[in-house]
């Protein structure tokens, strides 16, 4: 019979773990801009004295701010992650960290685990309840998140594994996310999160006019593109446009009588209603968005969690996103050549990152990019974009409030969409239309600071980030 | 969008999975007695004309007689499992293989695939279920076997993987036991299996009055010895004293007001109906072993199913057994040293194979074999067990129906159990009392062809098989 696994603190884990200088130690953000787990064990890690830590965090909310103080001493030398937002986007931006961010995507990242050149040596993950023998689930307790995608390829590789939580279950967990034979430390804490910032509580509809003006515009490119049909397979992200867009997909799916396969990605309240009322058969989980969609997983059969490997891994034999029909995505810029930008604004700051941006614009038949024509009184299509997240070649559709662009090597949806009286226009015409407003914008002035590195999907460099000019 | 992974037959998934000579490839037995795949995928490569395939099937049923055509044929070369039956077993102690059968335990097996020392080419997966990007579960369709835990960590390590299977879902699978990205190939065949061999239908309670006395001895213990309260978590075998006394445990457990913790191994309706009662939390079903319990993996969420890996692969950070507090397990022989041999007869004839016996032994804090005191005219208690299947330091009681041996190193134990009255007696008086019965058995004679090589769990060799004389 083997001892247990409790440790009374998470100083007490990583020292246990063997954690020593210049070790990765990666964590997930399912509890978003709740997200306690990730501060207490760098504290964790300043108090034990090591330094040189990469930090292996698949996505920085404005809540991980302390981290730019732990650049700033040292502690931690490199970040590699999938997306940035808040006060240490900004810090990157200004050149902090020691070294360029290593930015992924959510596809990429578990291929670099899974291929060795992401090495883990701890994995630490924030475990909504845990049973005595270390079986986790993200869908119990009161810090509950619902699906633990993201960490999942991390635990399968880490040298040693670190639960963190605030509910230890008596009773040995029914529903289980990893199981307790990945797990060496269990350690209980006050609190792993605040629940106001882990969800959204709801993520409301926009009433922003082009919002739904580009929303039904996307919804009448999914129509005309025949590949709405019975077992459609369809990804949106949680903008404004998107959310609109899923409710006209919605009331046409009704209308038309079809029955969809599959909804992915992350998930809102919007997709559990389309399964409750058994327009798609299945949800495939990687991140619960709001509060119905942690419900929902912990209590409909038919709400599946899946691990980032299968989502968008692209040295596995197959991935969600290869088998679906449309996705909608968001962009800070498009170019003429249909690349698209989600990591930096117009004035080279980072604001994102690919997420699951590129991964799901090379797996889906279509891919429609949702943006309005002129943005902070910027056009949104650029000649050539600041940061290149996702290649042109895997996006079919720009579609604006005031018309679309189709990649023009897609013949059969340039005639579908023109037989279906589509506002269409070539990229370059929707540019000339924006400036036409906004004016010619100001060539972006950047230094010679290189503050990120983008890697593709695959594992190529896509592009680098410099800081801009101050 | 990646082509899909459908290939019109076996030979093709073969050779597109790139088979060649000495290759090995790896099947499970969860379609038990009722399994076609194995015979349909030996006569796939027989066609192929490769030859020199080693076979690493789980378990071997008497519907794999075949093999032993396959053996003498030069086709398999090869065989590694954790338990034989029926013609097959009879062919390896007859020496038919071109070299010794390695034998392994089910958590052995895992180990050795996850350590590299079982390396798998091709892991072929006897699939109930699978959708139309390779998703596959074992609980639906006119095969259902309910878990596929044992072939879980074949498909995490082979360098292909194909299913075949009788039922394509058109719907997404919302239930996944084994996910798509791992899955190369998909071959649709007429049947898998027949469902009449797959389950047993129901196993039914043996009335047999000394299995009864065996099994109130064991409750007895059980009940005696500290560990029966509340969160216990308990193992059992399907053998009629084993199905018997977890019925005494039941009454007992009602009387008490007890609520266990989880029920573990193969299951069968007994531990099903003890979970609807509520008297335990969780089913881990490694392997169902009637239609009542592949019914209930099916419908049941406090139902789980898990993989070899996790139920009991000892280079994992835990494993179920770890967890057990009692298991009953059965013996063809016990030594005065409390070995257990289960793998051949009183005549050396091979008739089984560890299963998860040592590993559950290994396990749980009491392992309890039950026994007749006498079988087939010999005492269970031997000098020396002709084979050593789980090494007498992790077995604590052996019960007959006349009397109880425990293990000299529980002092504890025998100290509860003298309190309780409980009819105590060293392991040697109870071959004594065997031996009136009987008198002194005929010493085994071997000759010196070896057949089989015992791995114990943690990949030490433990003892080897030698034909009997002819």
């Amino acid at each position: 019979m083997r001892t247990d696994k409790f440790v009374p603190d998470i100083a007490t884990a990583l020292r246990e773990a063997g954690v020593r200088d210049g070790m990765t130690l990666s964590f997930h953000h399912h509890l978003r801009n709740g997200d306690f787990v990730v501060n207490m064990t760098l504290d964790a890690l300043d108090a034990l004295g090591v330094k040189d830590i990469a930090v292996a965090l698949s996505s920085v909310f404005p809540v991980h701010e302390p981290l730019i103080g732990h650049m700033q001493s040292g502690l931690v030398r490199a970040l590699d992650t999938n997306y940035v937002s808040g006060p240490v986007a900004k810090a990157i931006s200004q050149g902090i960290p020691a070294q360029p961010v290593m930015f992924r995507s959510h596809g990429g990242r578990p291929r670099a685990i899974s291929e060795g050149s992401l090495n883990i040596d701890i994995a630490c993950v924030a475990a909504p309840c845990v049973d005595n023998m270390g079986n986790i689930n993200g869908s119990q307790g009161p810090s509950a998140c619902g699906s633990l995608g993201y960490i999942l390829p991390d635990v399968e590789h880490a040298s040693k594994v670190i639960a963190i939580t605030n509910l230890i279950s008596k009773e040995p967990l029914r529903s289980i996310s990893i199981p307790h034979n990945r797990v060496d430390y269990i350690v209980k804490v006050d609190t792993i999160g605040d629940p106001a910032g882990i969800v959204s509580g709801s993520i409301n509809l926009t009433r922003d006019p082009v919002a739904h003006a580009i929303a039904r515009n996307a919804q009448a490119v999914i129509r005309s593109s025949g590949l709405l049909r019975d077992g459609f397979n369809y990804q949106t992200g949680a903008g404004g446009a998107s959310l609109a867009a899923s409710q006209y997909l919605r009331e046409d799916m009704r209308r038309m009588g079809l029955r969809g396969g599959f909804l992915l990605g992350g998930i809102t309240r919007y997709m559990v209603d389309m399964l409750e009322e058994e327009l798609f058969d299945a949800i495939y989980d990687v991140q619960c968005f709001d509060l119905a969609s942690v419900r929902s997983i912990a209590e409909n059969a038919a709400h599946y969690e899946i691990s980032a490997d299968s989502y968008a891994n692209p040295s596995q034999k197959s991935c969600y996103v290869d088998f679906l029909d449309t996705v909608l995505l968001g962009a800070s810029e498009v170019d003429v050549n249909f690349n698209v930008n989600v990591h930096t604004d117009s004035g080279g700051i980072l604001i994102g990152g690919s997420g699951g941006h590129n991964d799901a614009a090379a797996g889906a038949k279509m891919t429609i990019i949702v943006a309005p024509l002129v943005r902070a009184r910027l056009p949104i299509v650029v000649e050539r974009c600041a940061t290149i997240t996702t290649p042109g070649n895997t996006v079919d559709v720009l579609v604006t409030e005031r018309g679309i662009a189709v990649n023009p090597k897609q013949a059969t949806l340039i005639a579908r969409l023109k037989e279906a009286r589509m506002p269409l226009y070539s990229i370059e015409e929707l540019r000339a239309m924006a400036i036409k407003i906004t004016g010619t914008p100001q060539k972006l002035a950047l230094s010679d600071k290189l503050v990120g590195i983008v890697e593709y999907r695959d594992g190529s460099i896509i592009d680098s980030i410099y800081a801009p000019m101050e």
